[in-house]
């Protein structure tokens, strides 16, 4: 299963690294961690990441795709916008994490589904696109091959959705076990709303 | 406020950017990342991290250290463990993660102090000395200006208790809510005990 975490100069790390944590608990699963360029990606926590280039000629399992500050100048990014919407095409599934659906929806890619975001960042990521059926008491919401998360940890109970959704809840419980990991697991429980 | 990472191959992703992420709504804090010999440090998630070498000469404000597989050649390291003991002596606060304590321990940092960690690999880390007053049920602990935490997870939990403690509880709910985040304050609530 090859999961490809397409990240951006200042990505939210937890958005990225949490789903990581918890989706590496899927056996044979395989990280590709690619950007617009490859080459170290940085972001405000000092964090450094080496990336290679967007590979948009694969298929892949899984595309992930962080929030944080780099997607307010993304969402005016055609070359992004575009690539973004090649992989997630040819993803078999498709998770964001806060304001990554800002990206999601501005590339076009949410028009007609369910889905959410960061609640400190709300007004702003649903004005990208008034073809999304924006939901904002969520968590996480499932539309079809595209998950959405609301902000940076809530990343971590939508992919252990994700996990329940393909693989049954004994693998959820296990890798949230093994992370010692308290999993919010209702995702229309949201209590930053 | 400075914040020195030690991070090492085969670290494991969330106990170093849980803490990472929460820790940064410190204000004015400022992450290093460095690493027994700098450079790009790998793990078994993919992260490919670029690293500084370690700057002994430099005391800190903070030295986070995460757990992970990595530990197990590291307890045999007697450079690292020097090196280790030397920055964290320096240091006004220490924190480790998960497996992280199994370093500490067997560098001797905390002889005679409390002190939790990982509960699926307690036994090995525990084995590491005899010395040290070792809390199963716990999902952290405090001891002096030794912070160490329960498994991957707990982490995030434990640096928020850090800010609770050195800034004040609105600072720490403020960090919680802003991450969406469902803290976990408790220290001595441990379901994975």
């Amino acid at each position: 299963m090859k999961c490809v975490a397409l990240v951006f100069e200042d990505f939210e790390t937890l958005d990225l690294f949490g789903p990581v944590e918890l989706l590496a608990g899927i056996p044979a699963i395989d990280f590709s961690y690619q950007s617009l360029n490859g080459g170290l990606v940085r972001n405000r926590q000092g964090v450094e990441l080496l990336t290679q280039p967007l590979e948009l000629a694969d298929p892949v399992d899984m595309l992930l795709l962080p929030g944080g500050r780099g997607t307010r100048t993304l969402v005016e990014n055609e070359i992004f916008l575009t690539s973004l919407g090649q992989l997630a095409g040819q993803a078999s599934f498709v998770l964001s994490v806060c304001t990554g659906s800002a990206l999601l929806a501005k590339a076009g890619l949410l028009d007609g589904k369910e889905a959410t975001s960061n609640k400190l960042a709300f007004d702003w990521v649903t004005s990208q696109s008034s073809a999304v059926n924006w939901k904002r008491q969520a968590r996480w919401v499932r539309d079809g091959k595209y998950y959405t998360s609301s902000g940076v940890s809530a990343g971590m109970d939508m992919v252990l959705g994700f996990v329940q959704d393909r693989f049954g809840q004994e693998l959820a419980n296990q890798i949230a076990r093994q992370a010692e990991y308290y999993w919010q697991d209702a995702p229309y429980r949201d209590d930053f709303a």
